[in-house]
């Protein structure tokens, strides 16, 4: 039984290593669909775009090994809690990427012209360095399992908000000069940042629950 | 063995008519939602605002039924594959819901001013008519496994994007005179039924997957 339990448990590290992995890949792609973003550089937009199905393919390949493993160890209780809780999390991140794609497209979709103008580019620019670090701390809350960490995502997702808000008072500013176009790509782009944000949150939110077995959102 | 097997039986249909209960739920949001929207109704607004929490609780509550099925009955191979598609699709049909309530938020906002000018109510009525048609098509499907019916909702999005793309045109069109803050509102008014409608499809997907071990987008 000892050496089953083991066998079990490099199982379950498996699974956590591959959803590290996958916050590490998702930090990456919203940290360079920003750098694209801001720079107006088709390159790295269609490098974004294009590493969007190795998200894809690395959550379809991990929901697979995740349901085998149910199917052959029909774990029960606290096992299955954090296997179920590692599909969910899969979804999350695999989003994440979606997000991050999505603004990669906007910037291939308006290139040579940047989409963001001057007077946003330091907003967008907070909301992609707090969209990094909650990718990373989501991944780092899926290795420690650190509560506290856990629930900082929660506070980082209070400055995405308030960044977030900043975009919309730009946009409807009497002064806003760039026309409907510019408008509607801002307010998607800023829809994609906090999305990233709220996905990041739900992957430390689900740690939380499998930890302490309370939410930590209430 | 028989008796096991069917009692286990039951406690799938349960799970069925749960995820067909919840369709029937967020179809009907959706359609209260268009009306408060296209009515400027707070009244309605307010109530798909309120009912959002019973599609949580209803999917909540099926969530750990599912898992504690999965737990005492050790499922292996097609059965567990079921299960763990009807976690996703309760995933999906409370993502609808939120989608309806995020429409009726922006009614309620802009109460007692309509947050859609003239000329658009016509596509926005039609989106709503999309929105519930498809929801109530993806309850059908999880109901009756239909894999025809279920590619119908392929079609049925097509139209959708359709209608999505018509909203952009007039937003950009040269005669635009709402303003940038009806811009904000209709852009996102529009990604929510784009996504209330990419869910429905996911449904679909997922049961076509389950019934034919094939994708259906490919």
């Amino acid at each position: 039984m000892g050496w089953l339990r083991s066998a079990f448990q490099d199982e379950l590290d498996g699974v956590t290593s591959t959803l590290v992995e996958l916050s590490s890949i998702v930090s990456g792609a919203i940290d360079k669909a920003t750098h694209a973003l801001l720079t107006a550089s088709l390159a790295e937009a269609e490098e974004v775009i294009a590493a969007d199905d190795r998200v894809d393919n690395l959550q379809h390949d991990l929901d697979a090994r995740i349901i085998d493993i149910i199917a052959r160890q029909q774990p029960v209780a606290s096992d299955l809690r954090a296997l179920v809780t590692a599909l969910r999390m899969s979804a999350d991140l695999e989003r994440m990427g979606d997000m991050a794609h999505h603004v990669a497209k906007i910037t291939r979709l308006r290139h040579p012209n940047a989409a963001v103008p001057s007077e946003l580019l330091l907003t967008i620019e907070e909301m992609g360095k707090v969209a990094k670090l909650i990718a990373d701390k989501a991944g780092s809350v899926i290795n420690s399992r650190d509560i506290d960490k856990a629930l900082e995502l929660e506070r980082d997702d209070d400055e995405m908000d308030k960044l977030h808000r900043k975009l919309f008072t730009t946009l409807l500013d009497d002064n806003w000069a760039h026309g409907t176009e510019t408008a509607i790509d801002i307010t998607l782009i800023g829809r994609y940042y906090e999305r990233f944000a709220d996905h990041a949150v739900s992957v430390a939110r689900r740690v939380y629950f499998l930890v302490t077995g309370k939410f930590s959102n209430q």
